[in-house]
């Protein structure tokens, strides 16, 4: 396709990289931005130049952070016997909105794939043996996809860290039916699993749980 | 929502005052983009940097360009006597995307809107007057969207534009069912409009057209 300017096809296609967004909604975008006003649109250039420059990994967990090590590291309110693994920090920002978990986080920054070339040391693996060795950790909670690659990362882990302490609790976050879903448009694995892995009513208070 | 750093929360709160991009989606393309490399996101920020400094609106029709008048009005092979008015850059880009137009454009800009303060000159419509005025045009097309507005616009521009030049012939681009739509599923409007406005087959072979 033919646009108007250089500069709008360079914002076109820089646009279109982004993850779900094609070269039809890109230009919509283009064509927005060229009516708002160029302070507008140099705010959200400024805000994308200054991303990197002031935003780096935790040293500890990998999370995102501002400083060497970030908040969660350094909240001595949490627990720091409870440790959750995930795959990604988008991950990690959807656990924290449940307000559910104090304990830390380890954000491995993606899950093994042989065909994809990812194995343990391209990902924070390395640094999740390490704070296994030196932290005081009683359990470890997988929180990863439930996917094949996932499912592989959470094997793997699991053999790494009970090889080096056999004594840390591992867990995996509850596998089921989501809340809110018909049974009847629940795929077949999601169903067997939540029958194998079904849960006894302890009181009666607890059925509406 | 706490994001992890200032610098984060500045991306996410600029790319969310895109169209259709809400601040979970915008979210998820920060987290995209802080996986990507610092020399990639300023790839991004450096086109969005230069966009308005290198397009401008074309002084005759209001489309955008790198030059005070755009390549449209300055192709002298076009039709300079047939004049096309859409509301946005987007539509004259979907025109040309046809290839089937070879007149010239009018950009508006908008539509009338009273409810949101656009009358005329709030529009490039005194432009498009001093066109009319100065020069030769036999035909005007409008290419206005079917909506309350766009029909108001389309009407407004009438009147003027006959009261001006009364030979100047107006016409608007055909109404009716979409291509690949089923009669079952179109609204009762569009139908109605179809069979008022319905079109007799001249010859044999204008049935497949």
């Amino acid at each position: 396709m033919e646009y108007p300017t250089e500069s709008i096809k360079n914002v076109v296609e820089a646009l279109s990289k982004l993850p779900g967004i094609g070269k039809k909604t890109s230009l919509r975008l283009t064509l927005h931005l060229m009516q708002k006003s160029p302070q507008e649109v140099e705010e959200l250039a400024t805000a994308l130049y200054n991303l990197h420059k002031s935003t780096f990994r935790c040293k500890n967990c990998n999370h995102l952070s501002d400083q060497e090590i970030c908040n969660i590291c350094n909240d001595t309110k949490r627990d720091s016997h409870l440790l959750c693994v995930v795959e990604e920090v988008g991950d990690l920002l959807a656990i924290e909105k449940t307000g559910y978990f104090k304990g830390r986080y380890h954000v491995l920054g993606g899950k093994i794939s042989p065909l994809e070339g990812i194995g343990p040391n391209q990902l924070s693996i390395p640094q999740l043996i390490k704070r296994i060795q030196t932290e005081e950790i009683h359990e470890i909670i997988m929180a990863l996809s439930t996917t094949q690659e996932g499912e592989t990362t959470a094997f793997y882990l699991s053999r790494e860290i009970l090889s080096i302490n056999p004594n840390i609790t591992l867990s995996h976050i509850a596998k089921g039916i989501p809340s809110g879903a018909s049974l009847e448009f629940t795929d077949e694995i999601t169903l067997s699993k939540s029958l194998i892995h079904r849960s006894q009513y302890s009181t009666l208070n607890s059925i509406n749980s």
